[in-house]
């Protein structure tokens, strides 16, 4: 398809805003997804802080929310800008190929030709110049044909993210940078994480997805068939009175899986998935060890503060408190400690076990606990 | 003074009960002192525990309590049995001297020859026999003219404890293991109190005095004799109508003074204080690390949790959780943790700290933070 304008005139931005954030719990809740806190002391939400990086690139029109029925209002508060058309609600969570698909194949109906852009609606970028300038790379490789990634120049040997692993650069007009993508590996121990960053040809997995909407849909089609079926169903009559009859019967029985599983590890596998190298600063912000890494300006012996009015009290304990019920809190001697403080649950651990928090949810759930999930 | 009745039958209770307990914040409060509180489990206050556990050696009628004017209600809810007479409201805290010596000073004057035992209203004790007829020894040896005191026959190197260094039996009927005592030692290093108990000479010091009236008054008076004045003439007032007039005009200008430096230490030097080693389980809860131990039945890596409702999910942490909010609390990978959970303040610490929690209280008041306090 021979296109007469830039690439990045034809891009739109996809947010897909559904992850709750389990290990940020009792922070994260059902009714307060991660996305919903402010966890950088910007003054705003992890959404809106996404919002406004990709204005500059799509323009407020072109930005697309995919969001749950329950996060709608919560969502067009912090996105006033928003615009009806550019609202998808999911009914209930169907992982993120059914999300970013359905935005694909909405989109690809009103303006054939669009390359879509998919960013996580709840993690955190310094540096917003380097990070336009990735996305305008990606969008040209996008053209090109490829499925791109925008993948972290690692600056630690870090655990807790997916790597990519690139082998060479390839000659695309208007994405000097891109790498073709040999795999995607998963989140590594500390030894080879180590030697990935040593070996300087591994990159982090920050979950962004640039392509063209019909190569995407073609990727998914090669790998779920049905699920392509499904989404086309939904997309054809999203822009019609059948929107809603549509969506109760197909939407509850579109397959569950991740975008890395349906579309990037095959597009990887068949050479057709390329990663910009993001030069930008990244975090995921995925536990309570990362939020305190955050605000602690990388001093380890800091204890950071979140939440407005936390009145604590400290000697020389370390780590993260975050509360927002404006109780008195006192620590005395505890190193590297996590402690969250809302109204009807509290959270007590340490960097180390910032992980496990995800596990606590899990056993609440078991236990019948769901009133403060 | 040649008396007829045994020296049991003369006997009558003392609980000062004034001490807040700071190191038991934020659980104890100003308003809500450790004596008013169930530390142990036994579903009771430690001053109604302390009440239980003197009835059966003076009776419910013969036992006096000297606590606050603010904890008046309080104290007689805990105590529905305490008769008008019995109560003792000090307008301001004048420490244990003037507290212990009113007590005496009014019972010297309703009943001469009296014998009192005071009794702290917040420690925790096991084995009321054994008590009993430690009691009982010492009412034996006070109707001799000692001054007395029960010791603890350690059962570890303590190191929260003061001690008591006995030096040698003496011959007193009634009291055959009466020891007579050469000093008090304030709280040792781990290193000191190991040899204090393979010494064997030493006990714990419980804050425990019985003596005659006359006699206790008699040591104030040696000591501080300006203060036994100021005690005498509350006491020739306080069963008149000139009881207000007098204590308003007296009790603010009483000296500030432990009775274990107006009388123990000058007694034990001039060898009129004997010691009756107690065989029986006692522990002052003097901070959450040793609550801890209370209930973890000395396993260490157990987790105790006390409050009514306490809501706790834990993995392998250890320590203890105080909660009396109802609110979940969580905790993953924390080792001898200190969580106490009230509805305005929140401490964490370990048990390693727990004694430190004073320091955060004096902090609090500094910082104008007395709302929590």
């Amino acid at each position: 398809m021979q296109q007469t304008t830039a690439p990045l005139d034809r891009f739109y931005s996809v947010i897909p805003a559904g992850g709750i954030g389990s290990r940020l719990w009792p922070l994260s809740r059902a009714d307060a997804p991660k996305f919903l806190h402010d966890l950088t002391g910007s003054g705003q939400t992890l959404l809106r802080d996404t919002w406004d990086r990709l204005t500059p690139l799509s323009g407020e029109q072109r930005i697309m929310v995919v969001t749950g029925r329950a996060h709608r209002a919560a969502v067009e508060k912090q996105l006033p800008e928003l615009t009806d058309p550019n609202v998808v609600l999911e009914s209930e969570p169907r992982d993120s190929t059914a999300a970013v698909g359905l935005a694909a194949a909405i989109l690809q109906l009103r303006e054939p030709g669009v390359i879509i852009g998919s960013f996580p609606a709840d993690h955190v970028i310094n540096g917003s110049v380097l990070f336009q300038s990735a996305v305008a790379e990606a969008c040209a490789a996008a053209d090109a044909g490829y499925i791109v990634t925008i993948g972290i120049q690692p600056t630690e040997a870090a655990i807790g993210f997916g790597y990519i692993k690139s082998d060479g650069g390839l000659d695309i007009e208007g994405a000097p940078s891109a790498l073709s993508v040999d795999s995607f590996v998963e989140k590594p121990s500390p030894e080879v994480a180590e030697a990935y960053v040593a070996d300087g040809g591994y990159l982090w997995n920050a979950g962004m997805f640039i392509a063209r909407a019909d190569r995407l849909l073609e990727e998914i089609g090669a790998s779920e068939p049905e699920l392509l079926a499904g989404l086309l169903e939904l997309a054809g009559a999203w822009d019609t009175p059948r929107r809603g009859a549509v969506v109760d019967k197909v939407w509850p029985r579109l397959k569950r899986i991740a975008i890395d599983y349906s579309v990037a590890e095959p597009a990887a596998a068949a050479g057709k998935l390329v990663v910009i190298p993001g030069q930008f600063d990244w975090d995921d912000v995925g536990d309570f060890a990362s939020i305190a890494k955050l605000h602690s300006g990388g001093r380890k012996a800091n204890l950071a503060i979140l939440g407005e009015g936390a009145r604590v009290l400290a000697d020389s304990s370390s780590g993260i408190v975050v509360s927002h019920t404006g109780r008195m809190i006192a620590l005395i001697g505890v190193e590297d400690i996590v402690v969250v403080d809302t109204p009807d649950a509290l959270l007590v651990t340490t960097s180390a076990n910032a992980q496990k928090v995800k596990a606590v949810v899990d056993a609440l759930k078991l236990s019948g606990s769901s009133d403060v999930l």
